[in-house]
């Protein structure tokens, strides 16, 4: 790392553990990887039943790039990123039956870890929750996190244990993770029901699913977690976004208008003064990456959570270019700009640009 | 109207004219209103399958606020609004039969273009498409239209004629809408598919439906617009996003990205040079009322689509005080507040509101 500029530190960047490259072969519903066919070297990832069609378009290529991490160390090198923070790809673990949750959770975070271990100083992680184990199953694996060195915080999607994070069951593992210190970067994966999408949708690509479903995701998944109270009973809970709080920025104002309006949340005396807002969850509780693709949004991203509180991403693997093999990638380049273009070459740009996630993530 | 200052103008404003409310009281389904239970004076109105339940919530009522153009007067002046471009409520007249469409459609229009000349001067008007119809019908009200004296535009829900906004068979009608230089005001209704929500939904009233199913729905309806190529087919057509825009100002960056990055689009020949980009479309054929609650929405609907193209708005008579009967709305005061945050006192804020309104809707 370069001791006379600011670290660069990707907080977004995802990795296919061999022994999770493994777990998913021997499936054959969805997710599950298969070869190819023609049978090649390359593999082809099913993790949505959209993908599951036989055409060119059946799942995605699976290449060393997912699973590598000599891959990921070139990525970083090849964009001038000093430290990573791993973190499994989606799906993740909901869908393994609950009593091998516990063993493929360790599984993977140990390897995870010991990748981070192979380059140290270069790479950190977020765990992977055995969710589909139980809550006991859950909470010690969150303590074992706590003893692996370079984790430092969980992924999870949206769902939690089925039913979405304003699920009361989730709250003891909230607090778990508050009281381990262990930050949530809180990711999308299943996006939106099909309907919504219309009868062309196919023909727009991934488009729509990628573009609109997975920040739409998330922001009903973190709104939903504010209206159930979750922030207020545990306080110190602490959440990354991914994409920028997908569009929790632009929509906070017209969020809390509809609750400052809202009748039955009147009668339910849940307006008062001691109700913590949207603004007051953006500003304390949630850190946002930078993974916008323009200045627009992360203005408004810096706006609303502090530019203290945003922090770069890439979502390596994901967005290749789609004809050049080597060299940088448009996707990560088009957020660089736009960290340029809202905080120009301040103190600020090199907070979002890593200072931030050093500082949060304990990174030094 | 003053002389003294540029009007405020408020482009984002419903009625349910008397015969509209006369046609939902001669239902018995969705959408339809009732007298209230125990019956008084007060109606109820009922629009999604969710209200339709046997509690305190049974719909919302409906008060003269919603029929009364004089109500709608009297607000204006309470907020110091020089002039309302009012327009439909939702849900329109999509349900309405095939052969009743085009009768409906006109005793609505010549009823609200009416109510617009008691005030002549401070009342214009979108019209209410017979969408159900067929395409004659549609083509003749639109050319109907443009006879009324204070009719600007049409109010458009996401559906179209059933099948969303990208069906190329209302490719016609935006032709014909263009070509009659209305512009179309879109606006949801139907939010997102229940499911979304979770099971604890209804301990949140109404908020996520209103907050999140309403922008979400507009932000799909017009990417959706976007990738069929409609506004490469119509270039000149001009549509007023509610909402500023639901989320679109925030994402699209992102779906630009997601855009340039895809596989399919790429092989079809859709990533050429001649691709109106999100940019360009929210640049020249869209623009945004101010209706967001907020300086950071604001500032990114103001950033994305330029300040000449943003416009106060109310969305009256939904959202009132949920305590005080009379005084300002602080659902208005908040849309004040956000344009001055964002704006100041300059030429641009007496642009957003209203000079831009009266420039672009012909008000003078």
């Amino acid at each position: 790392m370069s001791t006379t500029r600011s670290p660069i530190v990707d907080i977004h960047t995802h990795v296919y553990t061999p022994s999770y490259v493994e777990l998913l072969k021997s499936r054959s519903t969805i997710p599950y990887i298969r070869s190819s066919s023609p049978p090649s070297e390359s593999l082809r990832l099913m993790i949505l039943p959209a993908e599951e069609t036989e055409s060119t378009s059946w799942g995605r290529p699976v290449g060393a790039e997912y699973y590598d991490i000599h891959e990921k160390i070139k990525f970083m090198d090849t964009h001038s990123i000093d430290i990573s923070v791993i973190s499994l790809a989606n799906p993740w673990l909901d869908w393994v039956p609950k009593d091998e949750a516990a063993r493929a959770a360790q599984k993977i975070n140990d390897e995870v870890n010991g990748e981070c271990g192979k380059f140290p100083g270069r790479l950190f992680a977020f765990g992977t929750l055995p969710l589909s184990g139980g809550a006991e199953v859950i909470a010690r694996e969150i303590a074992r996190l706590k003893g692996l060195a370079y984790m430092r915080g969980v992924i999870l999607g949206t769902t939690g244990l089925g039913k979405g994070l304003d699920d009361p069951e989730l709250l003891p593992i909230f607090q778990c993770l508050q009281d381990a210190k262990l930050l949530v970067f809180l990711h999308p994966h299943y996006g939106l029901p099909g309907s919504v999408w219309g009868e062309k949708a196919g023909d727009y690509g991934h488009v729509l699913p990628l573009a609109l479903g997975f920040p739409l995701e998330t922001t009903i998944a973190v709104t939903r977690m504010i209206l159930s109270g979750v922030f207020e009973k545990t306080p110190g809970l602490e959440m990354i976004l991914a994409h920028s709080g997908g569009t929790l920025p632009f929509l906070a104002g017209r969020i809390e208008s509809c609750i400052e309006h809202d009748a039955h949340l009147k009668a339910e005396g849940r307006l008062g003064p001691g109700r913590k807002t949207v603004w007051d969850v953006l500003r304390r509780n949630i850190y946002l990456d930078a993974v916008v693709y323009n200045e627009v949004g992360l203005k408004a991203a810096i706006q609303a959570s502090g530019e203290e509180r945003v922090m770069f991403g890439t979502d390596h693997p994901f967005f290749p270019p789609l004809e050049q093999q080597e060299g940088k990638w448009a996707s990560v380049e088009t957020n660089f700009v736009a960290i340029q273009q809202a905080l120009g070459s301040s103190e600020q740009a090199r907070g979002a640009l890593g200072a931030n996630a050093v500082r949060v993530l304990n990174l030094a």
